[in-house]
């Protein structure tokens, strides 16, 4: 008898469950839904527990992995909080799904996960350590170091958004000044568009014209659509972007000097002109003698689901 | 019989050799000798082995460790150079030593292995994770994760001393601008100290008293001294470097979550305001959530002769 492995991603907006046979690189079944727009803890989990179910058609998982979009406690699979749907604090994720489907569980965030998705499955296989980095609605990371995830003390590690490049920057949403997050994330780099907007009114033409001149409509995606079609304005928001992800990435190989970087998120395929610059700034910021690549992750949005699957590998090993 | 463990340091001015019992806190023989103003590795390399032999007093090590102070090859343990001493160049220090005492040995560089000592003997005993931050001449580091020493993919792991917290700020030996060293070591901090003196014609009363006028004798132990004593212009120096150092370390504490952060070296003996200063401006850069303390390191001047007593014993456990 083959052993069934459950992969669960709880996303911001999108939940999705997949099974697969242990040894297998191909999804047996594969399942996702939107979280509705007023969802709290309970529908989330409730979606999901049916979602689950449909990819099993009634067979028993061996072991369950699951990726969550925000900060949990490793050690007892315990979801600390979701800064996008209410209610999830402190809830018993691990507990509730290993009693639910019988099956030994395992549940860690959505970078640590991704960053074990792309080290067992994708752009990091064989490296002994990596950093795996999203650039988003947020800037996160997750560490792999010896060959195994790395955590932190607290279960807090890889948090380069709020790494400070520039302590006379603006203010970011965590209060500080000048953080990676401030000039990387989608979200600020629309902003940062719409005030070069304003204040360049003959610039940025490919932009108006993707959003008919409302600029109301700019989001961090049509934001990314215009760069790859070569909106002057728009590049020099990506350039700033990538210089700050740039110093970041260097400061980070300085510190602990990872074989490779692989960067994931919809910022990371704003075109050429975003690595290039985040590749040169983060080669002169980082030591002549520390040695690193940075390349594109190879399993897209599907990465925390295949980390996911890890997990539940991981179980079995133990 | 009980195995003899001799412990090795070349640091930049001072070669030290010691032996110990496997096990025990205290050295059977202990010797410090100055490299000659105009050393070079043969030199060094020969009072060290004499220096050996005089504490081993005939008897035969069971393993040795090494301190170098500067890069190192762990693998090889061949030296890649010294900042310090010429001639040092992919100089084979493990075999060398190895086949001149007959007995398995370890080299690693001086941040490491200072590192590895206060983990294992210091103030980082139990911890499964901490950084060792040494500031003096220069500004570096050595990681414990996960209990054992992490030295990076390349080995060029540690390197917070040049992470750039300040891209607008002064320009650094390395070449980048506003690296934590360029504020916070000690060179760099009486650079300082004598660029405000001369603006502040009425300022630093304590230091110019301590040097009899003569600016040209402010070095980084004197500026140390008036710190002590309460002077007001060093004190404003003081506080840029403990700033810088705060903003690495609170960016290290988000990147890592490491549960200890150890500081050394002869500019954190600068006074309270120091410790005051550096542990806010940590505190402030990590997110709320990342938890960890700073505290200072325990073994001192010897860290590094301790923390090779440590690779010593790791190679009687391989």
């Amino acid at each position: 008898m083959t052993s069934l492995l459950l992969a669960l991603d709880f996303g911001g907006t999108k939940l999705t469950a997949a099974v697969i046979s242990l040894g297998s690189n191909q999804w047996q079944a594969h399942r996702r839904a939107f979280s509705p727009p007023n969802a709290d803890a309970n529908t989330d989990i409730k979606i999901m527990i049916a979602l689950a179910r449909d990819v099993l058609a009634a067979e028993q998982p061996t072991a369950i992995g699951v990726s969550f979009g925000g900060p949990v406690d490793f050690k007892t699979g315990k979801v600390r909080l979701s800064h996008h749907v209410p209610a999830w604090e402190n809830i018993e994720l691990q507990l509730l799904l290993q009693s639910e489907f019988n099956a030994p569980t395992s549940v860690d965030n959505d970078a640590n996960v991704a960053a074990l998705g792309e080290h067992r499955f994708g752009a990091g296989q064989g490296m002994s350590s990596l950093f795996y980095i999203t650039v988003s609605t947020g800037v996160g990371g997750g560490w792999i170091l010896n060959g195994k995830p790395w955590r932190g003390a607290g279960g807090m590690a890889g948090e380069i958004g709020h790494t400070v490049v520039d302590p006379n920057g603006p203010i970011c949403l965590c209060g500080k000044r000048g953080c990676v997050e401030r000039f990387a994330s989608g979200p600020y780099i629309a902003q940062q568009v719409k005030e070069l907007l304003q204040i360049q009114p003959n610039q940025g033409q490919i932009l108006r014209n993707l959003v008919n001149n409302n600029l109301e409509k700019i989001t961090a995606q049509i934001v990314s659509q215009a760069a790859e079609q070569g909106d002057n304005l728009v590049i020099q928001a990506i350039e700033k972007s990538a210089w700050a992800l740039g110093i970041g990435i260097g400061n980070t190989a300085n510190l602990v000097n990872p074989e490779r970087f692989i960067l994931g998120g919809g910022v990371t395929k704003s075109g050429d002109k975003f690595w290039e610059v985040m590749r040169k700034v983060a080669r002169e910021t980082a030591l002549p003698e520390v040695d690193f690549e940075i390349i594109p992750a190879a399993l897209g949005d599907d990465a925390p689901l295949w980390g996911a699957v890890a997990l539940a590998e991981d179980l079995l090993k133990d």
